[in-house]
């Protein structure tokens, strides 16, 4: 069934048009890929956070590499919540499938967020680095309280 | 204890210098942050793997959209081999520690290797990007036959 399927989109030119279905040999890689590249964004952020909180020292360099490595993996997650990902190991709410749409966009705002976060850090002004990391920050939360059970 | 180390390594300016031991929170935070970025490389490595060796049609954009996501996905896994992440939920062999300079040069090799496998992409010759991801998936290989448990 499932080579039935990939050969149908083979012949029809959409395997790469279609990542969620094709990428994935099964809805747990799907979820483990989304968590893992989720994961490893958070600790990135929290790089960024305690330079930008005053916790560890400002580090210009440091602060780009981070704000580099956020934007890279801000484009990774969204194209794994597809059909059968809403059930097994994920605290994503059936709101996130509902709602797919507005989901979708807050991870184009995401990903411009984390664009301009990267921007900030390579020109090295705090200030504009703490307002781009709060925006980026504050759709990290956003989303996390719509779409994540606790 | 914690915050003793980390003032000090404050007061000495190495917070940067010292990811591994600054970056991570406790030991299990390493642990699953690099098995996160391997198991995110992995699955970019096999989406261009299935183009190189023609499971799929080879589609020069997505190429290169997987090499970049791979080259930045092999910078940060290395980082997370410090000390006390040797025990836990890994598959890594105490071989790893007690040959950590030759651990660190099959990673830099890696980097480069992506490096040269995202430039290759972005040329769009087939024959290169198959010897870059060639080297690229030998390189994986070698260091998972030497350093992780089956």
């Amino acid at each position: 069934m499932k080579t039935w399927i990939y050969a149908a989109l083979l012949c029809c030119g959409m395997v790469s048009a279609l990542p969620a279905v094709a990428q994935f040999a099964k809805p747990e890689d799907a979820i483990k890929y989304r968590k893992s590249a989720m994961f490893l964004m958070n600790n990135h952020m929290g790089r960024l956070g305690a330079m930008v909180n005053g916790r560890v020292p400002f580090d210009a360099k440091a602060a780009a590499e981070n704000a580099e490595v956020v934007l890279a993996l801000s484009k990774l997650p969204f194209d794994a919540y597809g059909p059968g990902t809403d059930k097994g190991d994920t605290r994503a709410k059936p709101e996130l499938w509902a709602e797919m749409e507005k989901f979708k966009a807050s991870a184009a705002k995401l990903q411009d967020d984390a664009g301009k976060l990267s921007l900030a850090t390579k020109g090295g002004n705090l200030t504009a680095i703490k307002a781009a990391y709060g925006e980026t920050a504050n759709n990290c939360k956003s989303c996390h309280d719509a779409y994540r059970k606790d």
